[in-house]
């Protein structure tokens, strides 16, 4: 019998993702070549590390001759260097595709046009243009970088107009590099996403609806499926793959919602597999992980389902003890291997269960052992207490 | 914060086993380290690999001072390396373990010292023995190497009398070198394994009893759980845990069972993680790759229930196209990342549903995509038609 060769999936970016992708990709037979900045990039645990500057184009050169495709564990790989690598190999998602989940102002533009509602926003290049967005916004209102942002960084928020000047000190020197957004404060009720995964050949799946909660912007719980979600998870996943098909988008995405009076409004687009999205490795019948491997490299996507219930716990800044989960029944732990650092997203936790209500009781045993109790309480409140 | 340093898992041998057993630690933030015999063993795709001979002290104590414990993807590691081994690092399952899993004569005689019957069997060093042997099992039966068998390999079935010196050709050689044993062959009504794993602390769990087929003496299906179990399942659990404790087993083991009359024979112990427990991954909440880890590691086990029902097909020689498992609903493959090779285990799938009758209709579909039908005919058999 002739020899076989392995996929090999190039991945920018060797985070968490990157190691989780790989995990994902083993039993499917592919290989993952990561490369990062860093030496000490998490997923070089477990993939070959290329360690390179972006702009490295002899180390991504040697990169590129060695994979089948290549995709993303951070969606702030400059576009420059996504575009050089899809001159040489095929790159999902697209780098147009990127490029506008990169910038705010064209994510969220590209929202309206698909039909999706957002909070007001306006470009501010200027002092003077946070004026005139203030008046358009109204207070409060949260003053962003177009480009580079996550998890609540490159963020200011205005209570009032009396904030602007210290909004603009904080910011301002950024609106000549990435361009600033002033984006209306929306008290929503709620915060959904939902995890959409395209094809190379088009077909399109969802898994169902999650909901999020925040702590200092940063996620730390997700609960899937989200409860109440009837009529919004039709809605979400046109709208989701109406986005897809603009972009001709190829692998997994996130879509960030508020729900506001019954509403959906479209918060931010991550074009990349998600921190909401990593339930699925336990909770569904297949795995954002898997599912972006199988569409990047053209294979069959597989079962968006849910298997019952699921509550993900993030880790932020350092581990908690693991015993507590490891003895939790469908308790699946995540210790992405790397140093504690505050705020740094660090590992998470998967309890799973046969349906919400079984759930809720194991969580609410775990959150007494790990001081998660309030953040619980919110998820049975979430669940019609 | 203080530097983190993980723990790292040293395996002996380099196969699929030692290359799940990675797949399971990583998401524990538990790294691995292999050695094996071949550069081209498949866990090197996912771990760093130690190519040596089993007798290179000097790669071993290289091997050892990486390691804060070592455990075997093969058992036929030669107990001596094991020896040498647990002078200095923590070896589990103990040598001592491993010397009597690895010779049927001790094995089978431990067997009968927990209380769990066997084949009648007889040591056979000479071919004036093997007459004699003959003799206490009756005919038909099958002469086995004591040592450094598996997969029906190292085997000679003797219909009769007559097969004698057809089966002292065969394997007579191998008397004095592994030592033979002389087996009653037993129209057994099933073959089911127990999966069990042992803690550090002596806690001790099995997963549900699964029922297994053989083709060619390899294992070709594995349904779990096994139907029709109630009353056999306490007594496998009980005799397991017996053989674990005179052991002083930790880690995973299988106990591999016949069942005539309604009574448990047994058959084999595999000191290690084992194909009929590959459905775990998806179909328990904790995997016996994921628990083995723990156990030698001294973490706290975790839950073995299953999640449903689930069937695994073992890929023996090449692999099937991928795509009609892809698109099963809860269906996952699992490529070894092997070069295709008559009779070599190269991957498998593991179908899973929330019940046996959804199970069936799954694997019925499939079937008839891969050619698998009589063999799937065979397990809704056993499910009662």
């Amino acid at each position: 019998m002739s020899d076989r060769r392995q996929p090999v999936l190039g991945i920018l970016g060797g985070g968490q993702l990157a190691r989780m992708l790989t995990l994902a990709a083993a039993p499917l037979g592919i290989k993952t070549l990561v490369v990062d900045t860093s030496a000490e990039a998490c997923a070089g645990q477990v993939a070959p590390l290329i360690v390179a500057d972006w702009s490295d184009h002899e180390a991504l050169a040697e990169f590129a001759s060695h994979v089948d495709a290549v995709t993303f564990d951070f969606e702030n790989v400059p576009a420059s260097t996504a575009e050089w690598l899809a001159g040489r190999v095929a790159v999902y998602p697209n780098p147009g595709a990127l490029a506008v989940a990169q910038d705010r102002l064209t994510e969220k533009t590209l929202f309206r046009e698909c039909g999706l509602a957002t909070p007001e926003f306006v470009a501010v290049d200027t002092r003077e243009d946070l004026d005139r967005a203030l008046a358009v916004t109204g207070a409060p209102a949260i003053l962003k970088t177009r480009r580079l942002g996550y998890d609540g960084k490159g963020q200011f928020r205005l209570r009032s107009g009396a904030d602007a000047d210290a909004a603009w000190e904080a910011l301002g020197a950024q609106a000549a590099i990435h361009g600033l957004i002033l984006e209306a404060f929306v008290p929503f009720e709620r915060e959904l996403s939902v995890i959409a995964v395209r094809g190379r050949d088009g077909e399109f799946r969802t898994w169902p609806l999650t909901r999020n909660w925040h702590t200092d912007g940063v996620l730390s719980l997700s609960l899937a499926p989200a409860p109440d979600i009837e009529a919004l998870q039709p809605r979400a996943t046109a709208l989701a793959r109406k986005l897809a098909e603009r972009l001709d988008y190829v692998g997994v995405f996130a879509l960030e919602l508020f729900v506001k009076d019954g509403e959906l409004l479209g918060n931010e687009m991550a074009p990349r597999v998600h921190n909401s999205g990593h339930w699925t490795i336990e909770g569904a019948h297949a795995s954002q992980f898997e599912n972006h491997v199988r569409a990047v490299l053209g294979l069959p996507l597989g079962d968006t389902g849910a298997r019952g219930a699921s509550l993900m716990f993030n880790w932020i800044g350092a581990l908690p003890d693991p015993a507590p989960v490891l003895c939790t029944v469908d308790g699946h732990w995540h210790d992405y291997g790397k140093q504690a650092r505050p705020g740094r997203k660090v590992g998470h936790a998967t309890l799973c269960a046969p349906d919400a209500q079984a759930l809720l009781g194991r969580a609410e045993a775990l959150a007494q052992t790990i001081g998660w109790e309030s953040a619980v309480a919110s998820v049975r409140e979430a669940c019609g207490g």
